[in-house]
Order: structure tokens, then C-alpha cells, then sequence
């Protein structure tokens, strides 16, 4: 698999060391993610919206109203970031103090999707991010619901990945401190699913959510 | 409290019935999340850089290394977002798929904080939104620390909240349809903490994680 080759906007320069070129790195985070923050230029200024996305290959898909300001935005230079939050960092010292995460950063100029299969396949990454094996569970989308819908894919050509993981960093001097120092994992988790108050009795559920 | 006051960059245009004007809901977003999404740009293009914050009263506190190029970047216009997960929201049509969710977006221009004073109550918001209660318990910032690190002060004068909760918004004709649709609650939530294991043995839990 092509390792990610910075670019002058993918190039660590704060701690360099955290930085990683794996691809595959690249895949997990955007795979184990389910909201993306996209960066978009409106008016000059920039906009930062929490939205759905998911993966086919070495493409990122985002969908959204085809009146939405972000949508009409991301047809010039974006920035996507994912992160996932892994842990708090407790030093010695306050200036130590720090996160565990992964994130990935993908600059580009999104395509508007046009032919009609590319955007049923970009759709149908979206859900099954969200909810693997879903897209084969409820109705598809109508010729009026893809026609409101923007479909936007970016290439995920030139991206960075930055983690920190472990303990913290103390400074040598430090060790011999009172202060507790430690990492307090962060997860992630679902919840007992909550049915729709106008499910009709006996419906099953999704496989993804049963087990099955 | 003021309320929020829409401005051409706050309204919220797509399905305003999820915008909200209430300062104390942006207050909530802003003190249960732990990372945001800074918008800045950078040579003309948009970067979303995750990182810590913390608020003092209607002030948001970031802070990096003064050299880093995130730093450098938000003395111009930028855009703070927060989003908490709040769940996975399954209808009976793909196209009705959506998430749960409480996001703030935050516009302004950051002020450098140069004030002693201020500089030191901008990183406690930011560690005291990390673990509440631990600024009292690590070491203080040295004056090299403090020269070190730039702390950036953004007004939440201009902000904006959406939110999405509550069951799918199936369309009348598919409720009728087999699919299962509900809500998957999503939580973040804290594992046991790893002590590092250059800790001294019997050095005690902070206050807001042993429960004290």
C-alpha cells in the first residue's frame, strides 16, 4: 500500500515524532470514526462543521442538502479532520498535561459526485460507517431524495496521521513529585438501542446491533 | 444571560428548528467536551486542528507551543467547534439515517493573552476541563513553561448552537416498512486509570477520579 507522502500542508512539524506516513494507519481512524470535521472557506472565513462521512477505497465521501452552505463551500479547498480521543494524560507538572488520540487530517478539493451509481456507492459508505450491514436493511434512496442530496468525494491522496499514545512525559525532576501521573483511558461505547415509539411490535433488529 | 444573537455567520440556515439561542446550552456543549476542532487558514487554505480548551465565564481558552503553525494561524479569523455524539439515529429509509448530537461553532478573532494573571487562569480552564480540580495538584508552570506556550483567549460572542435529539423522522409512507429504526445511544465514557509506571507506589488517585 502507498505510504502518505507529506506535502508542505501534511508535513509534522510540532512533534515530529507523532506523526505516522502508514496508510493503513490512515484507514483505522477513519474507519473506527463515525463524525469528521470539515473545514470549509465561506467568505473568507473559515467554518469548521461536524458531519457524517465514510470510506470506499482511497476515497472519503460527505454528503449533505444540496442548499447547504457547507456544501457549497467544500467545491474549493477542504480540510477533513477525524480524531478519536483515547485517553487523558496526567503529569507531574500542569504543562504536561496532554490527550491520548489519533487523528487524521485530509486536504483536497472535493468532486461533486454526478453519475448516479458513484453516488449511491458514496451514500451507502456513509450509512454502513454508521451502522455496518445497514444499507441492505432499510428503503433506498428515492429518485427525489438523491436529486436533493450533494455527494461530495475527496481523495484521500494527501492526508496525515498524528497520535499520541502512552504515558505522559515528565521532566526527570519532576519524578520525585507527590502528584499522581497516569493515562485514564477514553472509550467510546453504545448504548442499549431505544426504538423508534412508532416501531411496530416484533420488528427485529438491525444485525449489526443484535449480534446476529 | 445574554442569549445568542444570530449574525450572518451563526444563523443556522438548514433545519433551523435545531438551532438553538440559549447561552446556557452553549455553556453545557462547551464544559462537557473535552476537545474541539480549530478552523484556522493557512496560505489560503482551510486546517482543522483538534485540541484541547477550556472556558472562564464567556471566554474560550486554547493553547500550543507559540511556534506552532496552528498558533500563528488563529491571530486571524477562526472557528471553534465542540460536538458531543450523542447517538446513532436509524430510520426506516437509508436516506433518513442520521445522528444525535449537540455542536457549538464559535467565530472571532483570538486575542494572544500577554497578562501573567490571565495566561495562568487560560490554562487552568484548559486543565481543569481536562481532570476538574487538577490544577491544585501537579506542579505549576515554570516561567520558561510559560514563555513556551502561547494561550489564545477567543470572545463566545459570536456562536451558534445545533442539536439533533430524539427518534428517526421516518417519511408517513415508510412506516409501514419491516426496517427496525430507533436511536443507539453513544456515550464517552472513562476507563480505570493506568498509573504510570514510573510512579512512586502509594502515591494517591487525583480527587475527581478516586471519587474523594
Amino acid at each position: 500500500m502507498t505510504p502518505l507522502s507529506p506535502t508542505e500542508r501534511t508535513r509534522i512539524r510540532r512533534l515530529p515524532e507523532r506523526g505516522s506516513v502508514s496508510r493503513e494507519a490512515l484507514y483505522r481512524i477513519l474507519d473506527e470514526g463515525r463524525i469528521c470535521h470539515l473545514g470549509v472557506t465561506i467568505d473568507g472565513t473559515p467554518r469548521v462543521i461536524p458531519t457524517a462521512y465514510g470510506r470506499a477505497g482511497d476515497t472519503l465521501y460527505l454528503h449533505g442538502s444540496t442548499g447547504a452552505v457547507s456544501m457549497r463551500g467544500a467545491t474549493a479547498d477542504v480540510c477533513v479532520t477525524v480524531t478519536l480521543l483515547d485517553g487523558l494524560v496526567l503529569a507531574r507538572s500542569l504543562m504536561h498535561h496532554s490527550m491520548n488520540y489519533r487523528s487524521a487530517l485530509i486536504f483536497g478539493t472535493p468532486r461533486t459526485v454526478t453519475d448516479r451509481a458513484e453516488k449511491l456507492a458514496g451514500l451507502r459508505a456513509i450509512v454502513e460507517n454508521l451502522v455496518p450491514g445497514r444499507w441492505d436493511e432499510a428503503r433506498e434512496p428515492s429518485a427525489k431524495e438523491l436529486a436533493a442530496t450533494a455527494v461530495l468525494a475527496l481523495s484521500l491522496a494527501e492526508a496525515s496521521v498524528k497520535t499520541r499514545q502512552g504515558p505522559p512525559n515528565d521532566d526527570e525532576a519532576d519524578l520525585a513529585l507527590d502528584a499522581w501521573a497516569g493515562v485514564v483511558p477514553v472509550r467510546t461505547v453504545l448504548g442499549d438501542p431505544s426504538p423508534d415509539p412508532l416501531l411496530r411490535p416484533g420488528t427485529p433488529l438491525p444485525a449489526a446491533l443484535s449480534g446476529a
